[in-house]
Parts: structure tokens; sequence; C-alpha cells
């Protein structure tokens, strides 16, 4: 089942199909193609991503079909002048239309790192085309929120963080946020959709207008209670926390007269470290030791981290508009770039660079896959881009496409390569196992053990080494002089 | 056709389902209550926003249904300890549960403020609540998304602004937003989906990817003119922004030879006003005085101003990832709040509210609608928020509920009351008219120009006067005191 059913194939932008027609036009719809998705700066300032969406990217390839409704749509639109936008050949040739290229990605939750390909598409250049607007809209969206989470249940240190951020994130991406939290490693969502859908842990207890829709707090408390006395926070804020304390207090005692146990309480107001000790010396005064508190309220990585410096007797937390939007940066930025086209005669595969003012902005040519090498002690090494139909220099070199002066030997390690089959001639070929929220949840907790400390840090991370493989940063180099006319 | 079919009922947080309930175990489920959504900051700094999103809440009413399969799941639901979370009996009431309540927003495009209802629901508790997450997502997103475009159009001073940010959008809720872009002044979306849907303006192009499948520039520009003659715009900057020029003029001028003619040459990268006056030159110098030059790339508000204020000849502008996640704010921070219960005995509604440390935090109790004042010149003079039930005081006075000194007499000027019925007993009544995107453009449109210019500045704007209708001033200040224990 997914959450929503839609049409991906007009989940696009319009000039997609306008090249569309133009390569039809042309005549190079059977030319082929090879586009790579990666992106160019670490998010949110740290030192890693956990990569997310690849499910979705699943279901849309699935789901990719032009319906009869879609291409009478197409067919009705104008140019400024009033004349049809598009031919009526080519809309006979995208009803018919079916996807039947390779798609290669690294398995949803893997840790990845700037300038390196986490997707790949090589089939024909329309549907490497066609397929870039909903490529990049949801491994874009859902590896931010996946890293975002990474960083915010690193911070609370192994306290569960309950994911909750629905009513305030963007829309109906909301859904997907909450996939991708449980994936970066939140131990449940709010979201009951996407729990159903994507079989996430839920969470959950009440809100302050259950209090105040009783005529006092602790009748509020008690009805609760008495609804679930297995499940519950009672949520202390409504209208003064001490006194909430107090009737949370008093409603524990009760419960563990009847053999119930009060789960904890929640603050979600105020300052909320002094709040929290003032709580749990109540608490405990009481003799409600096993008493949890739950800390909510605009909370990310940073506050998080501030809060349990201070010793804050917390023992889990609730984030939602910070994780589920990506507050301090709600984009990712990655792009999906040509790289190669296929010669129809020969079939060889032509390297395709675009170039520009900054070498940042520069592409990589071929068909790339990545190498991660690591460490005797289990730790990464460094990154290795290579271009799969050439294979590696022994040396197993590689050189930081910003500074050629960076190198790094690598020959001798033990590596993986990280790009899999996701799709063959344009049917899904991933696991259900490789489509699995909690699957995922576990690689990237797995893959976060093999960064070094230095890695993880908040601020200002150490740097991972990624880069290009010698004899393919080379090839990069002579290209782009001949393309400057340099050479 | 709606652009994603999906289930909204579970479209909630658990803590929706897990009071619902505590409230049928308490007997409460025909209790009535009254919700009203509002937001306390203005978004971007700005001096008003534009309201959106109610046409996807009317469908979420029209489509709100606990599925057999919804159900199963959440039988299937366990607490810590293993036992069911939900009870039998109120399943059943869930599998047989039909919204009944009264909804009343501001129809979309409406110019709002903070501090007054945009949506009120009325019904049961049960009802008010189930419907809280998902109204939230939908208001709280398209509002933002609907007043950065106002701003980004404002900006661009009548310039035509075409929203390109659905690959870097959160997931999904990039359809929606393409809706709220247009609804606040876009004048077209590249999102195909959308555009059919909603039926929305489409536009685009082509891409550098275009550029870059061909042996040279020149080429790909002949091949794209000959596809489309109508409807050509040219990327000059794929590897040489001023060779690229020349390339454009070449191909212009052959379109002129033939009788067509080239619209327009896109900039995307680099110095964008000092490529366009450069791409002016020389297009003006080649005779192609009427050749257009749109310019993208990370584009919002301020950058669009400042292009503008050094005279560059611009011509149209995309705008993509700053407006389709609102960059800057990626929320907006709406809530929603009980304000009144009713006494199932006498049919009452009793006021409740929440008190808090601060003034701002303080709910307004009541069954709350706005009055909008306006001037005799046609700009808006002040907004009251008044209880529907308790009527207005003759002298029409509005106070400041953040500073009480702050009043203002409305009397004898002319008004409109703001909310408008959405939905009639858990029935939908909202119009076509009322639900399409066009006619929120326009209202929008039309709404702005009531506000005064220094209302419409980017930054520091002239706050407009909203405050409470001084009866129901004084009754919140009286239950604060009741509540406070101060009366």
């Amino acid at each position: 089942m997914a959450p929503v059913d839609t049409n991906y194939a007009l989940l696009t932008d319009l000039y997609q199909l306008t090249m569309a027609q133009g390569y039809w036009a042309a005549g190079k719809t059977r030319e082929e193609a090879c586009f790579h998705m990666f992106f160019r700066d670490y998010p949110f300032e740290g030192g890693y991503a956990v990569a997310c969406g690849m499910a979705q990217l699943a279901d849309m390839v699935e789901g990719f079909r032009f319906t009869e409704g879609d291409i009478d749509y197409l067919a009705g639109l104008k140019t400024a002048d009033g004349r049809a936008l598009f031919d009526e050949g080519f809309l006979s040739y995208l009803a018919d239309f079916r996807l039947t290229c390779d798609i290669d990605a690294v398995h949803e939750g893997t840790i990845v790192f700037p300038y390196e390909p986490i997707v790949r598409v090589k089939g024909s250049i329309v549907e490497c085309q066609l397929l870039e607007t909903a490529l990049l809209n949801c491994v874009n969206f859902q590896t931010l929120i996946a890293t975002k989470a990474a960083r915010v249940c690193r911070a609370a240190k192994g306290l569960p963080v309950a994911e909750f951020g629905l009513r305030r994130a963007q829309g109906l991406g909301g859904v997907w946020a909450s996939r991708a939290a449980v994936v970066g490693g939140c131990s449940s969502t709010s979201d009951v959709l996407a729990g159903r859908v994507f079989d996430l842990p839920v969470s959950g207890t009440h809100a302050h207008s259950w209090v105040m829709s009783f005529p006092d707090e602790l009748t509020a408390f008690r009805e609760y209670a008495r609804s679930f006395p297995h499940n519950c926070i009672l949520l202390v804020d409504t209208y003064d926390v001490v006194e909430g304390v107090r009737n949370a207090i008093t409603v524990g005692l009760e419960m563990r007269e009847r053999g119930e146990r009060l789960t904890a309480i929640r603050i979600d107001s105020g300052d909320l470290s002094w709040l929290a000790k003032l709580a749990r010396g109540m608490l405990d005064e009481a003799g409600l030791e096993d008493v949890g508190i739950v800390l909510s309220n605009d909370l990310d990585e940073h506050l998080i981290k501030s809060i349990l410096e201070e010793g804050t007797p917390v023992t889990s937390f609730g984030v939602g508009t910070k994780l589920a939007t990506a507050y301090d940066q709600p984009t990712l930025g990655g792009v999906y770039k040509l790289s190669a086209v296929r010669d129809a005669e020969t079939g060889e595969w032509i390297d395709r660079l675009k170039i520009s003012e900054s070498a940042a902005k520069l592409t990589t040519p071929g068909v790339l896959d990545v190498r991660r090498y690591y460490h005797e002690n289990g730790t990464i090494a460094g990154d290795m881009v290579f271009d799969e139909l050439r294979g590696v220099e022994s040396a197993q070199i590689i050189v930081d496409p910003l500074d050629d002066m960076r190198r790094k030997w690598l020959a001798g390690k033990r590596f993986e390569t990280l790009l899999a089959p996701l799709a063959r001639g344009g049917e899904v070929v991933l696991g259900a196992e490789e489509r699995n929220a909690q699957a995922a949840r576990q690689r990237a907790a797995k893959g976060l053990e093999t960064l070094d400390e230095s890695q993880l840090r908040m601020l200002n991370p150490h740097t991972y080494p990624v880069g290009l493989e010698l004899g393919l940063f080379e090839r990069r180099r002579n290209l782009v002089a001949v393309l400057r006319g340099l050479a």
C-alpha cells in the first residue's frame, strides 16, 4: 500500500516534456545517456548525510505511466500564440512510453558524502530526463530529513526521540519526513498514516486541549489514566507546571494503588531544563522515581545537546517542526547531471561535461560508481568515485576534485562498492528488505559507527576524503582543457 | 481529480486518536467544542499573509473515513507492555465515524494577519481533534508559500514570475506549493501534475542537459528552435554565456528569416545583472530587440529587488527552491486552539482558555469571527476579532491583545466578515469558484491593493491593527484573573 496513489509520470517539470519532444523530433529517442544524482554541500554544516528516498523512487518507477487523461491534458496545452504545444505524434509516443532504464542507487541508510553519485540512471535520454524531477524531489528531501534525524538522535545520546512534526511539515511531504526521521534514528513518529504505510512505531498521548476540555486539570489527568492505564504520559503545562506536576503525582500515586504505572510526564513550554529538574525533585520526593520526563517544544540537535550538558533529568524527547522541515536548511540541493551519451552506431559511451566558472560546479564524466575503503579498525578511510567502464588503476589513488594536490593512496584496503541495482530494464529489482524503513534505520546506525568521532562532530567536523580515481581525474582535466580550447 | 488519492483520516497524530478514545471512554463523544486556527507571527518579517490551503481542507473533509484496513491497523497497535492500545468498542465507533461538524474559513487569497482566526471548527470534540493535524498541515504550509509568492511577485514589479521548485521541494508537498505559488501571484509553474490537477498555467523550455546531449551548443539551439518555433527560450550558460548569447543570436536571426521569433534567452548562473546587460546589448546590436531575457538561479524577493534596482534589462524571472520551500522560514507555525465547549444539558457555550506565562500565548475564548473595516479610500482600517454569539458593542472598539493601551474606534466604517462556511454538518459547502486557484489568485491581488504601501514594505512594515472587540477583551481578562486565582 502506498501512502498516496498519484501519477508519478506527471510529477515533473514541463521542460522535461518539451525536451522529450525535442529528442523525439531530432530522432534521438533511442540514444542512450547516463545521469548521476549527487549533492555538493554537507547539510547542516555537518560531516555526513544519510541517504533516503530510494523506496519512494522504486514506487515512482513502478507507477510511471502516462494515462489517457494525462495525454488529453498535454494535448490541450497551448503556446502563448494559441498553437498546440505538443505534437500529436509525440503524444502517441508518450501514450505508449514505458521505462526500460537501469537505475542504480545506494541503499537507504547508507552514509553518503558530497560529490559522489547516490543514484545513477542509464537509459534512453528521454527516460533519463522524464525521471529527473521526481527522483530529485524524493531523494533530496528524504536524505535531508534522515540526516537531520541522525544529528538530533546523536545529540540525544541514545535517549528515544519521537518525531511529531506533521502539523508544521510542508504538506504531504510530512508523511515521508516521518519515515525518513525513523530511518535517521528516531524511535517513533506521531504520524499514523506513515506508521501504517511504512510500518513505523507510532507514539503519542494527549494535548493541552484534553486538559482544557475538562472542568479542571486533576479530573482531566484522572480520566486519561483511566483510559490508558498502560500508556499514560501526562502533559503538565496547560496552566501551571508546578501545579501540573502536583496533579500528575496525585494521579501517579492513585495508579500505583491500582497496580498501574504512570509512564511519564511531558513538559512542552518554559525553561525545559529548569522545569525538568524541579519536576524530577517533586516526583522523587513523592516516591515516583520510575516516572519518566518527556521534553518537547521547538527542539533541535543544538537545544538537546545543551539540555543534556546541563545534566537535565530527561528520559525522552519529542521533536517536531525543526526536524520535519529541516528548519535551518530546508533543502539539500542535490543535482542530476548528464555524464555520458552512447554513440548509437559504435555503442561506445562518450564523456559529457558541464564546465563552469567555478570548479565546484564542474561535473564528472563517465558511468560512475563509488568504492568505500575501510581502515582495519572498521572506520571508513576514503570514498573513490570511479568509472565503471574503465576500472581503477592499481595504485587506487583518489584526488580531491577541488584541490588536485590532495591525494590519497588506498591500495590494499578493504572496500565495498556503493551503487546497487534498483531497476533493470525499467523493472524494479530492489528487494523488500531494501525497501523497508526499519532495515534502513539499522543500516544507518551501523554506518554511523564506521565514522570517526571527528566526522560526527555537530559543527566543524573533520572532512572525509572523497575523491576521483586518478585516471578519471586526469581524463576530466583533459576534457576541460579541450572544451575551453586550451588543448 | 485530486493530485493524490490518500487516506486523510489517518493523516493525523496518534494522540488525536488516543484522546478520541479517552473522550469516548469518558462519555464525551457528543460534547461539542469550538477550535480556531491562527498564527502568531508575520512570516518573513513582512506585514501580511495570504491565506491558502482551504481547497485541500475541503478535499480532506470529503475524504475523511476510517477504512476497514485502517481499523485493522489500529487494532494491531500495542502499548509498551504488549496490550492492545485501542479498545474494541472504540474501534467500532471509529469504523462508523462520520464528520458532522461545521467549518468556517476565510477564502483562499484573503489577506490575513496574526492573532485572527483563519479557520474555525465547531462540532463534537472528537471530530475537532481528529481534524486538527491535517488541517494545520495544509493551511500552515500553503499560507506560507502563497505569502512568499506574493512577496516575490511584488518585488518583481509586475514582471512574470514562473515557479519551478519541485525538484528541491519537500516531497509531494511541492505539488501544493506550486498551486499556492500561483495563488500568491506567480504567473505559471513548471509542475505538470499541479498544472493538470489544479488547472494552473505551466511553463518551461529546456535544461543544460539538452545542450550537452548534442555535439555543440549551436546544433542544440537549432534543434530546439526547430521543435518549438513558437515557444523558444534558449538557455545560454551551459558552457560560456557570451558564446551562448552569440549562438542564440545566430538562431534568433535564422528564426526571423523563417517568420518565427526567438521568445527569450535564459541566464541561470553567474552575475545575473551584469550578464543580462551584456546580453541585452548583444541582442539589440543584432536587431533582436524583441527577444526577452529570463533570469533564474536561487532567486528570492531580496535578490529580485536588487536586480531591478540596478536597472537590469530582464523580462521575466524563474524562482525555485527559495519559493517552493520558503527557504528563510520553512514553516508558518499556525496553531489550533480550543476556545469553548458546549454544556450538553443547557446547550450553552462555555469559554475555554489556555493561560501561559507569556501574553503572546494566551488564547482567546468564544466562538469567534473577524470583521475587517475599511477606510473610505478602500484601504483596510483594522480587523476586529469578535464573539459571534455575543455580538459587537456599539462603539466598535478593538484592543491590541498584547498591549491593552492600544485601542482603536471603528464605528461608522464599512466592514465585511471574513469567515465563510466551508462545511455544514460535515458536508463541504464551498463552491467550485471558492476552490479554484485562479479565482484565489485574483482575490489575493485585489486584497493586496487594499493594503497601504507601508504595510507592503518588504522589511519593517507598518503593523496593521488587529484587536479583540472590547467586550471580548474584557471577558478574556476576567477569565484569566479567575484562572490565576486573582478574582
